[in-house]
Parts: structure tokens; sequence; C-alpha cells
């Protein structure tokens, strides 16, 4: 059946990506009719964000096993198993929506090896769609009414099967008339917040105001923010959290200002076997992100530039992290251990 | 005489300024043959930073004195005063520079009257220049050896007549053998950090890292900032500081961590008049130039904006306010009476 969410549209025998590339100037939609397509597609950015990523690999594997017709099996698709997985080759939920896809395929081939992953990528499609709800629902005990909400990146229906995480939260307080607002900071250097979160809440008709992130503490400070909700790349076990840069000071100035932290993220963000965030290696980007903007220089060529694409926020910073299983409040190794013992019963 | 600073060349009988809204792509210097050119400079931003743009007025008058030759007088200035303080209308240094030109020219008049205006405009750029030299100086007291610092937006050569407030500090400790390294925060949404702080200190041959905003929390945290040092648009009487956008955030991040947070401004900036930072007004700066970057489109463009100039540091979170005339440590009421006092004896 054809299913669609905001960067992702099935149509059974073809997938259209919106290319978040061009947005917010332009509204195109690439489509997407074989593996080799699907593999570019992510490789280039045309679609972003872990759970987008492995729903797009599920699909073009669909696509490729209806293109392969009477000759489609396992072995056959092995060529675009590989070259899926080399898309994008740090994405962990990548490699774990291909392995679904592996066990969906079986030992089934033509017309029904086609038929059975198109069910398996729109069942990936519509359990994250409905993972993200359920964290959306799961993050609204936390919020006052009217809430004015801060976020920092893009964590939203752009990035995920629909819905999204933190935007997930702010999206279910606004269709449960429990949100006011939300300051969008614009996310440096690669400006998912002006680009994409900005863009992606007018689309809902939700009320944003975009911010410079150093404009943060200020509004903070003016008591026009109530809680700050980000995503997260990677939580380790005593809660401590990687997440794109500037995730780390905004936490310290909602804490200095008496403002609840709170992080949402897919449970498959938690990693049990990380013991805490001293372990995360953090990725150095390239320098021309922040010499250059949207391609034009804005420093000296030569300026040496430090860009980690993450920073790592202490538990004790964060009052909350929110999964598709619920809450975890105050997260500490008591409160994650008791999270990991109920998430694996 | 001839008088050279870095964005300021007086030649006699010319006076060439470097054009700032060009770099760091291009070195550019405009010459400024007249007043109305000096004017055009000014309104155009080829120059900015309350004592560069001073300097360039008096710089202006002395010019337009040489012009008019035989017929000079300060009736015939007249209209070419009328021009600069036009140029600039809420710059309050350059009225005091145009109040110091009235003063000097008296009653003279022809090569007398060009010439003491010359000489004026010169002991301007000169005085500005020193009173940055015992600035600078006044803060290597606060320095630790070999100091990593942090600093915000452009408060160097560029702005001043030479040398700089918190970059004066920079370069003093520099020229002491005090200074390691500089991490330059670009600054959005004008990017002075990126265009002109990591420029003008690699002039210097100063090591310097340029840095997205939202990273300094994340530097801080592991240890790789001694000290941040920032400028100050206007400093109320209980020390509370109006400055850039983004230096309330940075004040809040070194206070978690445990660094010390120095202003750095001349004495001029000081309003003892103004009791606390709740009476500075902040002004409200255009939607675009957040939505866009160096032209350039980068939010949707109906996108609610909300981009403040500056915002206000307590001085309860300030470690030590340097000027000309010295340190002021620990800014309170009762420090900032007792400097006050002192200044005025």
């Amino acid at each position: 059946m054809a299913l669609a969410s905001l960067a992702i549209r099935w149509h059974d025998t073809a997938l259209d990506l919106l290319d978040q590339r061009a947005l917010p100037a332009d509204t195109i939609w690439l489509r997407i009719t074989n593996a080799r397509e699907a593999a570019h597609a992510i490789r280039e950015m045309v679609v972003r964000g872990a759970p987008a990523i492995g729903i797009t690999a599920g699909y073009g594997l669909a696509l490729e096993a209806q293109r392969l017709g009477d000759q489609a099996s396992l072995a056959a698709l092995a060529p675009a198993f590989e070259v899926l997985a080399e898309s994008r080759p740090t994405a962990v939920n990548l490699f774990w929506a291909l392995d679904r896809m592996r066990e969906a395929a079986g030992d089934l081939s033509g017309a029904a090896l086609a038929r059975h992953l198109s069910e398996q990528a729109e069942r990936l499609h519509r359990d994250d769609l409905a993972a993200n709800r359920r964290l959306g629902e799961a993050g609204l005990s936390l919020l006052p009414p009217e809430a004015r909400v801060y976020t920092h990146c893009n964590t939203g229906a752009l990035a995920t099967g629909g819905h999204g995480t933190a935007l997930g939260i702010i999206r279910s307080a606004w269709e449960a008339g429990q949100l006011r607002s939300v300051y969008a900071g614009e996310t440096r250097p690669w400006l998912q917040g002006a680009r994409l979160t900005s863009w992606e809440l007018m689309q809902d008709g939700i009320p944003v105001t975009l911010v410079a992130d150093s404009c943060a503490a200020m509004l903070m400070a003016q008591g026009e923010v109530d809680v700050v909700i980000v995503g997260a790349d990677r939580i380790a076990a005593n809660g401590d959290t990687a997440n794109k840069i500037g995730t780390y000071s905004l936490a310290v100035l909602a804490r200095h200002h008496g403002i609840p932290f709170i992080v949402a993220a897919p449970d498959s963000t938690l990693d049990a076997a990380m013991q805490d965030g001293s372990g995360i290696v953090i990725e150095q980007r390239p320098a021309e992100e922040v010499r250059q903007v949207a391609g034009r220089p804005c420093a000296p060529a030569d300026c040496p530039v430090y860009n980690p694409a993450f920073d790592v926020t202490p538990a004790a910073l964060i009052s909350a992290i929110v999964t598709e299983n619920g809450v975890i409040p105050s997260p500490d190794p008591t409160a994650m251990a008791a999270y990991f013992a109920r998430s694996a019963s």
C-alpha cells in the first residue's frame, strides 16, 4: 500500500524522496526506482537522519526485487545489499534495517520475495512512525501547559519515518494543545535548525522563531523558555548523551536558569555496552563547514578550525530521557539500569 | 606626520581605509580625500567600531580644511561637520570626536586651521592607540602564563585606532610571551569572529582557531580555555555589561566551568548615569541577518526571527573589567563606585 511521510513517499512501485539539500529554498522530490538510486540518495544526503536512512534502504531493496522480477532471490540481491551498506558505513541504523530486510527475504524468490520485501520496508516505515508517536506521547507529561520549547538541530519528520523524536514531543504537544511556541536554534555549522526544523514546523503551522545559537542564554534569562528538548546520537549506559555540537552548551545554560533539559531518542540510541560518555569518540568534521557558509567563504581560507560534529552532555545535566518505551527521569546509573532491565524483560 | 594602524592609514594629505566589508576574501584600501567621502565610508561600513569611526571623522575634517585652503574656517566647515554627524547617528564616540575637532578649530582659519585639525585628528588616533595599549598591559595581570583565551566578536585593531580592547589584551599577552593560543567564536549572525578576528590575529601571527559559537562549552569542559575575554558596548554603573549577542552565554558557561570572564573596554564605555543593565535598550536587528548568510537564504523566507544585537551580562558573572585606567576586580556597585571616584579625581 502507498505510505507517505514528510520526506518519504512510497508508491508501491517507486519511492519519492524529498531532496533535503535543496530545503528550504526548493521542494524537490527525487524518484528512486532501484537499490543503486537509493544508495546514491543516502550517500549524497538527499535523505538524512538514521531512521530515515534505514527506511530508504528498505524500500531500495524492495524496488530492486521488483526490478529483478522472476530472477529475484537473496543471492541475486547481494549486490543491492552491498551498495546500500556502503552508502553510509557509520550509520548503525542502516545495518539494522538491512538485517531486518535480509531476515524477511528468507528463501523466498520472484514475485513473492518482492511482495514480502515491500511489506517489510513498509513495516520499518510504519514501526518507526509509531515508535515516534509513542515517544511523543510519553514526553507530554514533562511539559507544562502552554509550553515554550527551545530545540536544536533537526530531529523531526524529515529525519525519521515521520513525527520525529524531539520534534515528535513538540508535535504531540501541539496536537494536545499543550504547546505555545518553539524556538529553533539555527545549529551552525550545518544550519539544520534554520534550513530544516523551521521549515518543517512551518509546514505543520506550529509557531516557530529562529534564533542564532548564541541567543539561547538570553532567551532563558528573559523567562522565554520553559523547557529544552533535544535529540541524541548515542546514549551511554549511565545516561551521558552524545548529540549535535551545541547540545552540551544548552544543557549547562538550562541548568543555570533552572529549566528542564530533556533528551528524546529512540530506544535503539541507548548503548548499554558503552559505560559512560568518556568512551564516545568525537567525529571531527571538515574545516570548510566553519570557514564557509552555504558554499561561500566567511573566514580566511587557511584559518585553523576546530569542528567537532557533536559534544557529550553528562547525565547529571539531563532532567529526563524519553524513548518510545517511556520516560527515564533524572537519568543516573540506577535509573538507566532499571530502564534496561524493563526493556529487556 | 604619516600615521598607520591596521585599518587606517593617514598620509597627511589623504586617508586610506581598509574596506572591512571585503574581508577576509579581499584586502582593498579606499582612498578618502574629503569629509563627504569619509562620511560615506562610515555609513557604508567600510570602517566599523566606535573608536575607528571617530578617528575617521577627525581625518575627514582635516582633509576638508585642506581642500578649502585659504577659505577654511569653522563656519566653512559646518557642512562637513553635518554630513559626518549624520553618517552614524547612534555612535556616541563619533560625536565626542567631532566635539574635540570643533574645540581644536577655535577661530583659526586657512592653512593654520588645516594644520591644527590634522594634528588633532592624529592626536585622536594616537591617544586611542595609547589607551588600548595601556588597557592591554593592565589586563596582563589577569592572565596565567601560556594563556589559552576564548574571545567573541571583533574588538581589535580593525575597530579602534590600533591594538584593540579585548584583542588588545590578547596582543599585549602575545608580545609579553604570555599567550599560547586564541579560540575565536565565529559570532553569528554577522560573523565578525570568522571574518575579522581570525583574519586580524593571523596578520599578527597569533595562533587562532575558529569555532562555531556553540562549541565554546565543549572547549571549556575539555579544559582548553583558561580565560574568556570580551569587549563591551556599554557598562552600567553597577558593572552590568551590554555586548554582542552571545556574550552572556559565554559568561554563564565560564562560571559553570570555573573560568575567569574578563570584559575589556575603554573608559568611555562606562556609563555612570545608567544604574544597572535593566535600563539598557536592546536593539533588534533585521530578520534577514539570521535568515540569510553572506546574502544567501538559509531559512524559509517568511520564518519569524528573534535577532537582538546584544545581550546583558550581570556584573556578578564578570571576574574583572579592564579599562585604560586599570582593573576593576569583581565588579559590584562598591568596586564600580571606587573606580568612578578614582577616574574623576
